[in-house]
């Protein structure tokens, strides 16, 4: 069977091609003598597979895409605190070139400004840039030496930036040489391919979904689409959220991307760009396979089965006495759990037996065990016995066997009833 | 048993409950002379339960925390963009207090801010105030006159903000009026489980858990969240939101609520105030909350079980030819189908009957379903008969029988196998 | 024989009657409704004469012209350091209608826009203001109650302004009758006379020119002028000052006045305003007055003949020895002692008689008598005897004979030689 | 005889020295080292003495001080428009470091502040600066190179407002070359003689009162001063200059300069600022000054006399016919003239002689002796005869004799009656 979802991502391109508002960045000449009709669409999941469509061999420069990705780094090399001592998180309602300073420190407002992704880059060396980028692209990535060249030219805002910056003694190096820096990550090649897996590393909690390695730990991915989230669309953040609801980051070559938490990152490619300097093209598409997909994080999914799937009374032992059995499904988590507690309240005290059966259950969530646990040991202190059947050790004992829950008597687990 | 939750709950308040730092809002007498030590907290779930412990019993003027409930109900009334043409959804990286008007249009950022919630309140009469928090509630609601006197004797900036309004073309209305109705609405007496409840309807996508009213349509329950995201903490959205990852309100009184989708609505209460004018020891028992449960909404989940729980080649229906038996589990989303995708790739052209097991199933999401047709239909074409064995009907079809996959031969379901 | 200064007036305005660009201010019927050819041109001398040409009998309201008077009441009633408490003197580079608070106390920038203007009134009551602006002008001023009311139903600004200033604590007074009769101050109905007068007033040191009453103290009417000077014409104070280079004040009625110390006061009408809110045709005309007349204050006149006018060295006295005298004229102030010094530092110490013969001199600046009563005490120490001729007691030392200059010998003053 | 000018401005030292309020500049060593209690204070005068009194040989680098002098050339060279093009003249309300940019254009709003400053440097070459300089200083002035070095380490501001004015397109030339040129121009050293002879050069009307060259044209020296007016001080210019009333200039290493135009150059150094960059003691020194010498530019000076010292009708010339002489004194200038004006509109037709005697008049203004032979115009198409007496030819016609007055009958210049 072909797999329809190339074909899906091509329906949406294809949908979104009629789209032909916006303009070309023009401050330098490569980005001025872009192909504007270049369109390409890209999704990496957490399963290590990556489709890609449209112009998705075209190679663009990264540009702001690649602030959140050195903001991971810096936060990997420096901790969240060295960092945000130096660069704040919150939104600037600003344009992306505004210089957005806190008033008081000086203090960038966030890294996904230039101001703080200049910030960002000064703490990070050039080898280290090199390196970090490639582990998330999963490939090393090329400077455009034209592209650098030409932005530097005319990266007099980037300068007064870094000046003042340093006027401020938030960054300690030369301004000159943090711009060139700066303009070199800006200026690394990839195509949609590239940042729709990069995305996905992020998505994945910080672990690239094609080579498995984790590229960044799990707290700095959610500090990093947490920023995304509040800053990520320059001034028009609020919109896009609220349109879109995915954190996501776009650049001024026409490139945006989307990392949904678990479910895989999304990258467009299109160069015209609306006035808050995002790819017009970008943001329909993405409009789009967020409704197609209610991938909106706003979106409450319908309600799910609950946990119980079912409850009996019944001598499942054959000792003459009627066991209480909850067949649990689908995920214990504290959505789940908080519906089986109020069906486990009714519970009286006494010395029947609590049968939990876990085998039609395919995802413990840290929390849900917590609540299952503490639930048994309640139930134990009630006088209790209480067995879990865990076929497939989703509660992570090891062994079948006893199970302390606590300061109470122990519950058994086992393999099969 | 003896639920575990509000034991839970309670150890959380007493955690936080050495805090005391902060200050009382000193503006009006009632504020000032709060009990600084008052703390309680609240827990609505979906299924309809809700928890408060400590003091959930003493009640509070609501102040800022009306300010996305009157949002929600000026979305019902107008439409979406009759409401954005006067307020926008931008974060302002501003004090609660600040002006905040766009400086070309006059339209406030958002409806976070003063200038925002005067004007969503300029579009509401008293009496759909009165009706909508009640529905919110799932009670009525009194106003406290004192503080409705007291604040109003206070509300300079609050009538600057108005006539300034007034002044851009934003509102119509008498400003002094507008100030005097949206002080009323700040002043409706509330408790911690009244607003965990009002919380949980937002996360509950606009569906009362307790009473099953629907009180605003899904898409306002998203736009809704999809604003606290981003604007509901004032100037500290930012730190909130990478912090503790949950849309959020919080109110001079010392309220905070916190709507995770699909999972329900908290409410702290505690009156000493940050710098920021959010409530001290609200914050810290969200950052525990937000951590004990994993609740952070950029927290990637542990990967779940794949949904194809196992996949045999075997003769099912004994007709001599072997089948292909996909055993799915959990649930049938983006990421699952995406999944089980990869490895339909691999069935080759042919006549061999593919079965698509749903027993194990318990969700099944929009997405998920479509996904799922659209391979029937695409295995169908290639040659396959496709059978689904979905014993609780979770693809919705009614009957067992023939299902319409598109534009090639039907696929079978049957109930069981 | 007819004095050829109306005539000149009248050539100005026909001068300045081609420019016909600027627009009526619309905000209300009365002012959008005003013939826009209307000019006139005023001028008001220190010797109380009145020059009035063109549309000088028609009266329109006074606006923002009211605000340096009012400023000057306030001065005069509270003091100024209680006035500096409430509104500073800085210019804003801000438009009249911007809030221009100091971001710290609150307090406005200055008085000449809105904000300080309405704080300024709201120090002065009905009676004072109606009572002030008659000492001004010399005659009972009246509302213009048509004025008053459409004013303050497009009065939300200030209204907004009001509620800001009492949010700061900068006037306690209800903002809604702080606006009202602020609203009523500006709908106070001149004619370019009486502009012309109360310019004058100021420019005459606060005693008016016709009715030779003091009106404010000569402190306040310096105080008043330093502040047209920085912040007469709003976010067009630099650019007015350099090409016109007299303390100003326009309203957006179309009229303009302008006051030069110790010279007189002018003022021009005309309806249609630049995008300042300065009327064009008033502003063209101060230009060429300030051309015409050398009246800019920046420009330095040529070098008068300096004070000496012969120095002679005779036997004045028919004493058989030679005396030295110094024949003085015009005036003496700094510039013209300063150079006489010099020449008197040549006169060795010795018994000469010092002749200083005051028959040509005008005008005795107080500096200036200082200086030469200190040369006098100099000249006796050093063993000269000094004697002043000055048959018009230009010295005001009463009777002629002997004179105490310091703690040396007298010196002596005749009235003739 | 000793001048008591430097014993007055010593006593003015002394008088000031008590105040040590302030604090040294600390951003380089070369100013933090600075001995707090250096005082000086030099006055330059119009006949071209210079006097300075305390620490008058102490040579200290000029920093903003040069800002007008440069502004100065930058006007001879390109003229006002082109100037004005890139530099506006509006004061700013803002901090000297504020970058303070035009927000539509991206013109720094004045050249007193640095990002104005900086632009002026921009359009001169470092010849000129060099040429420009010693010509207003009347020596050639060293460039103190250990603070240019040490400024330009710490001139991370002033970088980053150069590189935002490329940005904008205001300057073209390298930032960082702009930077070093406009640092050596801060850096240039000057003692307080110096520093008041530049300054009288601007009050002179653009010539040097020593070396009598004219350094710039009389409309650049008035363009000049009115920004001083406007924008000297910073953010305390309103201030300034209701207290001082002197169009001024100050700078970081202390110095103080104020121009009055036609009466001379003041200079003051003392190295403790106030809060707003402004020398504490150098305030303090042109406060007492102002106040002694009445040199507040809004201060109205008393009254001068009449220009018409006497009146008299007799028979003049012996032809049996009354005369009538009007006796003048003091200064032909608008304010004498109208009076005269006044008088003479008292003279009915007829063909009576007019005698208007100058023999002690001492100045007669531009626009007084066009309102003077205007007067004769008139009175001799109404009949009379007139006749000036004028021994030294305050009326610059040459030779006695007849004189046109226009389209009428000649009058008549005598030397003596």
């Amino acid at each position: 069977m072909r797999s329809p979802l190339p074909d899906y991502l091509s329906e949406v391109l294809q949908a979104c091609s009629d789209e032909d508002g916006g303009e070309l960045a023009a401050y330098i000449p490569e980005l001025a003598d872009a192909d504007p009709d270049r369109l390409a669409l890209a999704l990496s999941t957490p399963s290590g597979t990556r489709y890609a469509v449209g112009d998705a061999d075209v190679r663009f420069t990264i540009q702001s895409i690649s602030k959140p990705f050195a903001y991971a780094l810096a936060l990997v090399d420096h901790g969240l605190d060295a960092v945000l001592e130096r660069v704040g998180v919150e939104p600037s309602g600003d344009a992306f070139n505004e210089i957005s300073l806190d008033p008081a420190t000086g203090r960038p407002l966030n890294p996904m400004i230039n101001a703080g992704a200049i910030t960002v880059h000064s703490m990070l060396d050039a080898d280290r840039v090199q390196a970090g980028f490639a582990a998330f692209a999963g490939r090393d990535l090329e400077v455009d030496e034209e592209v650098h060249a030409s932005e530097l030219e005319s990266a007099d805002r980037n300068h007064a930036i870094a000046y003042m910056l340093r006027n401020h003694g938030i960054i300690e190096a030369k301004p000159t040489e943090v711009v060139d820096g700066y303009t070199r990550q800006c200026s690394l090649l990839v195509d949609v391919g590239d940042l729709a897996v990069m995305a996905a590393t992020l998505a994945n909690a910080g672990v690239h979904p094609e080579t498995g390695e984790r590229v960044v730990p799990r707290w700095v991915a959610r500090q990093v689409l947490s920023v995304m989230t509040t800053c990520g669309m320059y001034d028009a953040a609020g919109d896009w959220f609220t349109l879109v609801g995915i954190p996501a980051k776009s650049g001024v070559s026409g490139g945006v991307i989307g990392a949904l938490p678990g479910k895989g990152g999304f990258a467009a490619f299109s160069p015209r760009l609306d006035e808050h300097g995002n790819s017009t093209r970008g943001v329909r598409i993405f409009e789009r396979l967020s409704r197609d997909m209610g991938m909106h994080l706003m979106e409450v999914p319908p309600a799910a089965r609950p946990l119980t799937h079912g409850h009996a009374a019944e001598d499942g032992d054959g000792d003459g006495d009627l066991d209480s059995t909850y067949e649990l499904q689908g995920a214990v988590d504290f959505v789940g759990m908080e519906r089986l507690l109020v069906e486990l309240e009714r519970e009286e005290e006494g010395a029947r037996e609590i049968v939990l059966d876990l085998t039609r259950v395919h995802e413990v969530r840290d929390v849900g065990r917590r609540m299952l646990l503490e639930a048994a040991r309640r139930l134990a202190l009630d006088g209790h016995g209480v067995t879990f059947v865990d076929p497939e050790d989703m509660l992570e004992v090891g062994d079948a066997g006893s199970i302390d829950v606590g300061d109470g008597p122990a519950a058994t687990v086992v393999r099969e009833r």
